[in-house]
């Protein structure tokens, strides 16, 4: 058990109460550890896996997992760290996205110590005075203390009152569910702790200890991981994908990833950063041992071998690889809305910096501009940055 | 009719949209008047006749009263011009408030023309999931600009997140009710632009208009007459009270309670002004006109001339009035406690600062100090201020 508790403990960001470690680890019943997801972004990447393992752990330690579907929060719409009000989703869209959500949780989570739930079981059911009563258990100022409400505030962007009811609305689950833990990332901190104070408030006899993890950054290095800001990677991703993108990672974020996504141990993490430090040994081969480590977290071992060896026949070798997506063309083509249309890249303002980089060719031929068409003929490959493929077959 | 309407809009103080008063006198067909009632404060006094009055001129006219007990919204407290959160009323409390507030206002209201409602028959079905919707309507910046709001958040008292939910209940009223117009006092005139501003959001195809009316002083001419502030008089007073209070405002308010209160055309109030300028008239004359005046709108004349030759007696030739409270007592009494636990004085400050003053005597005898004690012999006479007495018999 203790080197499960050491890999649960392992890189967490916040813990209230200070003891509440301790309890987890002392407690000898399961304990009940409530996390909240909000199906109105229904593609996890390995964001979401930071928590998501940490809940794994705690499952393995004999805990019980609440998985709390926000489906009557995805209503409002969370407005944690939003510049604006968020458009509510309709109830099929949620339905539909918390499903997929579901998918995809079961890839890192063990079913059988996850009690799946919607918030709209208990939420849906309370009257208009129940809301009131919910609402004055919590003051406009300290709700504007909040980083992203003060943010807003203070720059005039207009926040809805709905707004503010979200949280408490995300916070009186935990009331309903009696839940003794609640994790979430380090930008969740307000939400969690308002869950602790209404289950004081609402005298449920017990008050949630919150954990939060790190943030992770995206591929990038820069921002958080994001499906909208288009650095992340996602969990339904291919072996190949998985692998392509961490091999991009920038070397200083390698034992960031190691320590939120796999199981190295304190003194194996100490040692490779040592290493990397002292150059004895190759950034680009610790990131491939993490690209397959984190292939295998979906797929299989075979999988994260062959997509390594995929890897290095296109990026040591120069080659193109196996398979790509293909594509039947017969006019004179605009390369730009071409690559765009197929996915190549996220924007035509993408594909135009891409093109003016010389980061896209035809054939092995840097494309010279973006106003760049050509006529298809045979079979041809459009190769976009560095991991991008598609062929053209004329037809 | 033209009387009517120059009664009407005589002393208004805020009329919004600008052409509301014309649409009013050209409406061929009676139009729905809003007026909204908290119960959670039901002795009406002076105060409330002011805008109880336009509402009848309103009903002479041919309109309909909306007579809306907020009993729902009582539950939250209106938080209007309050310094602090106000505890939510019990239903039982609501309830008799209510039903004490409508004997009230019949003595002004013309019954046959008044529609009496609830907001709880709509409200207590609101779903939380319409309070939400209802909630997105409108902004936390905007509900901040609320006078009192402002007033709260800057100084840091706190503000609980469900009063912001009661401007937007009682302005819901207007989309159920269908308002054409509602009438408050100008501190209500926030709450009755919410209802304007929903009934546009839920398109219920027209917008109140807004009429407001000045908000009339108390006895000691200097601030708003409320009951807590005990400087009120009201619509259950008796005669010889109404009559007495009258007489005490200051002289510069003369025309201010006329013109608020009675049915005193422009011309007179304009030749009562000028007369009392230049001191061609009396003061004392005029308020006692007034007094009987005000003594009519609850009682009879017979009642109002009483009420005068009473007061004439003993303020002109220092008597005591016919009948007062009796008290009986056995032991050595504290006076202090005395006049406060018979309701002679607000509180114990105000009996010690009354004593202090020498406006407190026992048989013709000032009271020397607030430690002062006597036993009761005979029947005694305690008189405070200039119009409270208390017979004390001892018993």
């Amino acid at each position: 058990m203790s080197h499960l508790f050491d890999a649960f403990k392992r890189g967490l960001e916040g813990i209230i109460p200070d003891d509440a470690l301790e309890k987890i680890q002392k407690s000898s019943k399961p304990l009940k550890v409530k996390f909240g997801a909000d199906p109105s972004a229904p593609d996890l990447h390995l964001g979401h896996c930071v928590v998501l393992r940490k809940l794994r752990s705690l499952q393995d330690m004999g805990h019980t997992v609440q998985f709390v579907v926000g489906d009557f929060t995805a209503m409002i719409g969370d407005p944690t760290g939003k510049s604006e009000t968020r458009k509510p989703l309709d109830e099929e869209t949620v339905a539909a996205n918390a499903k997929t959500y579901q998918d995809q949780i079961f890839k890192v989570l063990d079913k059988s110590k996850t009690e799946v739930v919607f918030n709209s079981d208990w939420l849906s059911k309370l009257s208009g005075k129940e809301m009131i009563q919910l609402s004055a258990r919590y003051t406009v100022a300290r709700m504007l203390e909040r980083d992203d409400f003060t943010k807003r505030f203070k720059s005039n962007q207009s926040i809805s009152i709905h707004e503010f009811l979200y949280p408490l609305l995300q916070g009186y689950d935990s009331v309903v569910l009696e839940s003794d833990i609640e994790l979430g990332g380090t930008d969740q901190t307000f939400n969690l702790l308002m869950g602790r104070h209404l289950q004081r408030e609402y005298e449920v006899g017990k008050e949630q200890s919150i954990i939060t993890v790190p943030i992770l950054e995206g591929v990038d290095g820069v921002q958080k991981m994001s499906k909208s800001l288009n650095n992340h990677i996602g969990i339904l991703d291919t072996p190949k994908d998985i692998f392509g993108k961490t091999m991009s990672i920038p070397d200083s974020m390698i034992v960031s990833y190691y320590s939120l996504l796999t199981d190295k141990s304190d003194e194996d993490l100490k040692a490779l950063e040592v290493n990397i430090a002292s150059g004895d040994v190759n950034p680009r081969y610790v990131k491939s041992d993490l690209a397959k480590d984190l292939v295998c977290m979906f797929y299989t071992q075979e999988d994260a071998v062959a997509a390594e060896e995929e890897f290095k026949r296109i990026f040591a070798q120069g080659k193109v690889p196996d398979d790509m997506p293909e594509v039947v063309l017969g006019d004179e083509t605009h390369l730009l809305t071409l690559i765009v249309d197929q996915g190549l890249c996220a924007s035509k303002k993408e594909g135009q910096r891409l093109i003016q980089q010389g980061a896209v060719s035809l054939d092995n031929e840097k494309v010279p501009d973006f106003k760049f068409s050509f006529t298809p003929s045979g079979e041809q490959v459009i190769k976009v940055g560095k991991r991008k493929f598609l062929k053209v077959i004329a037809g």
